[in-house]
């Protein structure tokens, strides 16, 4: 039915040959402005920020600058492809960086994949940048490297498949409450998956006030107390599954008003779909081939239905996220990317859908629609100044 | 006289807040550019570099991008600065890398003095490049650091202040010949400053066949055997001063052709520059005051004078070299920039002077003459292919 990407992708790589360049924005061309752009009037400004490194946010491009990183470990569903392999997607967000919120992003690939040595490369080059996205690192490693590097750094640090996954789902979650009459704080969360995004979607949600979340790795339900759990999942334990189901999937999900899936191609059948309360939202985030068809879903009595493909309706792309949210931490120079700064941005994207626009067909803007990118920023820069987190 | 090149640099450095951004290459306002250019499509490009990592250079923009990285501890004249403070600097580089040879460079400042957490910094991070472009590292550190990247990477790696200076140095002596009727085998070469550039250049001038070289550090002549010499000043010793001759600038100056300085201000006067061979050359580049005036040189005899700056004719400046340089090395990619693929840079940027134009006011291209760049890349890849140093 649809184009073949991928041959079509690979073709237009080749031809583009980098999604991104350098745009030099001073003269040059003279004995004049070269005196200025370089030799010797550069001398002053470096002299200034040698005084005072702060100065580095005014006279370079250091304000508006920000890398993604990758060791290539996690790259999309591909898995460890290595630094060089992943630096096609980092390129991607790059562009998308820029196109949607003026962010000036370079991609950096990373020929490493231990945690120490990954923190110290970062952590040496943070002069240069004013934050840094982290980016297609494999879990437990991405939950240390993040958690360092806000610690020790003092610019806004975020892993994006963590974080920008959980605000784009919860923007979701929002708007799929809207259209179907119901409040956070009375639904019950089913999920399946537990690595970096499902684990940060389920604090989030948590955050966000939803009753209770459940949920599943691919042994089954995650339950306090279970001794088979790593760090990261006894910590999510202590805050999900208050009632100790235990069980698999099917028994997660029975009941639940919310399944999301940031897992394995059909897991979910429409039985464990109709098991679920009336009016039941179905996130299937699996990516190319989505935990139950949406249409599948649809026929089981979804009442909506959100894919983490451009392909269906109700895209969950956290596109949504990254480009306004650094915007907002770099317009006001933030020094941390809080959590009430990204709850902030989840709130800014649902907004952007008004009660005219909104059905169960759309509940997302589209990841072009410049209003989201425009919401997010100055949502996030508000709460930044807000929560005492900005230097501007 | 001039313009207030600090006061006016430092203005015009607030208002650019950065002389260098991101251009976005591709489309990505629609679904389907979405899809072509990130997900789902990108994933077959990140397929291929993962089976093939040579495919890096043809699939993303690797092929064209360089990193201009310094650790702050040599900035112009100023010392060490540390790293944000360099990066006034680095974006100008980048900036000029875009404009006069459409290669996409950035600036990347470390925060390490250490050479081996800087040598380790660089190798986790070359998968990313094309080249690397070392700038502004104090020596002796800058040696080391150049060597031994050199041999642990397989893309071209370079530390303009040693070579770049030394390329273009070469260049204006090989005219400086021309003007004056001399011959490179026939010339006796005095120096001052054994710093990074000051060994570079007279390496560089002794490859090119220049009967000899004595050159002078803060202490006096450098002679083969005197125990206060580092391993660097032991090794140029060794090709330098083959009469072993002591004593001071003044002992080094007598009776030479050429006169090289890369050092301290008003360190030469008028009587040395008498003491010189008849026509004598003299290269007096300290920044921004240079060794002698070169209005007091040229009064005591000097045929032909070259500064290091933009305020005079001559200016030996090493933006006719790196732009080019890279540009010829990427266009190959080459593995290394060898002894020939230099010395072919300096003879390129000679030749750019016509018999017509030269004159003793006129030695070399103006810095942002596009025919030098060009000339410099075409001669570089041409002596990579030669050398069997390059990939394509």
């Amino acid at each position: 039915m649809a184009v073949n990407y991928n041959e079509e992708s690979l073709k237009k790589h080749a031809e583009w040959r980098g999604k991104i360049e350098t745009k030099v924005r001073v003269p040059v061309g003279s004995r004049e402005e070269l005196s200025l752009a370089y030799t010797p009037g550069v001398a002053e400004p470096c002299r200034k920020i040698s005084e005072n490194v702060d100065l580095s946010f005014e006279l370079t491009r250091r304000w508006n600058t920000v890398p993604v990183i990758t060791d290539g470990t996690a790259v999309l569903g591909l898995g460890d492809i290595g630094p060089e392999a992943g630096m096609p997607v980092m390129e991607g967000k790059c562009a998308l960086f820029k196109a949607f919120a003026d962010v000036d992003a370079f991609p950096l690939c990373i020929r490493s994949k231990d945690t120490e040595e990954i923190i110290k490369t970062i952590k040496l080059l943070a002069g240069s940048f004013g934050g840094v996205n982290l980016e297609d690192i494999s879990a437990p490693r991405c939950f240390e490297i993040e958690q360092r590097l806000k610690k020790e750094l003092d610019i806004p640090v975020f892993h994006d498949d963590q974080h920008g996954t959980a605000i784009v789902s919860a923007a979701a979650l929002l708007n799929a409450l809207r259209v179907t009459g119901k409040k956070m704080e009375d639904v019950k969360v089913a999920m399946n998956g537990a690595g970096a995004a499902g684990i940060a979607i389920a604090k989030f949600l948590v955050a966000f006030g939803v009753k209770d979340v459940i949920i599943c790795d691919s042994k089954g339900i995650i339950c306090k107390g279970d001794p088979r759990l790593n760090a990261s999942k006894q910590e999510i334990a202590e805050m999900t599954n208050k009632e100790r189901v235990t069980g698999g999937l099917a028994e997660a999900m029975k009941g639940a008003d919310v399944f999301v899936g940031v897992s394995a191609p059909n897991c979910v059948t429409q039985e464990m779909v109709k098991s679920m309360n009336a009016d039941p939202i179905v996130f299937t985030c699996a990516n190319p081939i989505p935990e139950i068809h949406p249409d599948e879903a649809k026929a089981a009595g979804a009442a909506v239905v959100g894919t983490g493909s451009s392909q269906y309706n109700n895209q969950i792309n956290n596109v949504l996220v990254f480009p306004g949210l650094f915007r907002g931490a770099l317009d006001v120079r933030a020094t941390d990317i809080s959590m009430g700064m990204m709850m902030a941005a989840s709130r800014a994207i649902a907004s952007v859908v008004s009660d005219e626009e909104i059905s169960k067909d759309y509940i997302l803007p589209y990841a072009w629609d410049k209003r989201a990118h425009d919401a997010v920023a100055k949502a996030v820069a508000e709460e930044a100044r807000k929560e005492g987190l900005a230097k501007l």
